[in-house]
């Protein structure tokens, strides 16, 4: 995230304006495509979604600029911290289940060394749409052949841990910031703030 | 937008940012639940909607005050200026097609006298979804008997906008705050900034 604001910078005088609102488009934009029908790949749809958030701000961005940003938010998808908390629970099966299209997995996957802590590193773009579509929240059970009802997902997103709750899955909600959850008529099966605090 | 507003007062100081969250709230609410295949009526998503963006901004209301609210976004619903741009365009078929549920929008139109410019008052409700979803769109041409490229298809939102032309509608955009376009691959066949600039 941090690596974005200072990117920001460059064309506004408050990146986090800038930050929060290309977040909230982004994944507006990945549930419209997913109802339209529409579905495009998350590189696309976040280059999409940065440039509604310049022209909504009434900022200008040169195509250099949308490169620096795009090439910065690479850099903020967060899977660094991650691998520690993967290495706990080795004895499990593991996969991840993400948004990112498969080029932007396989660049993060080998920058993070992420690779070697899961059997699986799933992609929304096998089936065309995004979460909290079924569709994708059955990839899991599926790749790892092992029923949904046996499986712990993990996710940090309020709106995500509903879409997993309501598919089937046991939830964990990684709620790093203390957000209230999400009104959407299914919750986590438990809370924790780091990922360290899973249960063996 | 301003009842709103003025009964947001009562439980904090910056009722224009309760009302915005809220709005988009409600908004990502119908698309999750329609992508969750968890289809609730709007009154239930709208309530819901509220009592997450109270809880996001630190805020505490009381049950009458969610009461309170709800009626004042019943005031809300806007249409009250919208006859007189119907009644240029009455030699046409016309409908409405909306996210209220029936008893939402049963009051709306007893209270507007929008009725007697309408063929159809469709809610999506009939198909338990939410725009965009294609399903949504459909009622359109089915009520009114006419082929979806026959008709223009009105809103405001740039988002329905975008979902209403990759259905196939003829779109015009009601762009009364010179909002940008939503970047969904899909761009309206016209924009007016009032009803009554519309095409005979």
């Amino acid at each position: 995230m941090h690596t974005v604001i200072e990117a920001g910078r460059e064309i506004t005088s408050d990146p986090a304006a800038l930050s929060a609102l290309w977040r909230q488009k982004q994944l507006e934009y990945t549930w419209l495509r997913a109802l339209m029908h529409r579905y495009e790949d998350f590189w696309v749809v976040t280059e999409a979604a940065l440039r509604h958030a310049v022209h909504r701000l009434g900022l200008t961005a040169s195509e250099a600029a949308i490169r620096r940003l795009m090439a910065a938010y690479w850099t903020r998808a967060g899977f660094h911290a991650v691998p520690a908390g993967l290495e706990r629970l080795a004895q499990r099966p593991r996969a991840s289940l993400s948004h990112g299209s498969p080029r932007m997995l396989e660049a993060v996957v080998a920058s993070s060394g992420l690779g070697r802590h899961l059997q699986h590193v799933l992609s929304v773009d096998a089936v065309k749409t995004y979460k909290p579509s079924p569709a994708v929240y059955a990839l899991g059970p599926r790749a790892l052949g092992i029923s949904v009802n046996e499986l712990l997902f993990v996710s940090s997103n309020g709106w995500d841990v509903a879409g997993a709750k309501a598919f089937g899955y046991h939830v964990a909600w990684c709620n790093r910031a203390g957000a209230p959850e999400e009104e959407l008529g299914a919750r986590a099966d438990l809370v924790v703030t780091r990922l360290d605090e899973l249960p063996l």
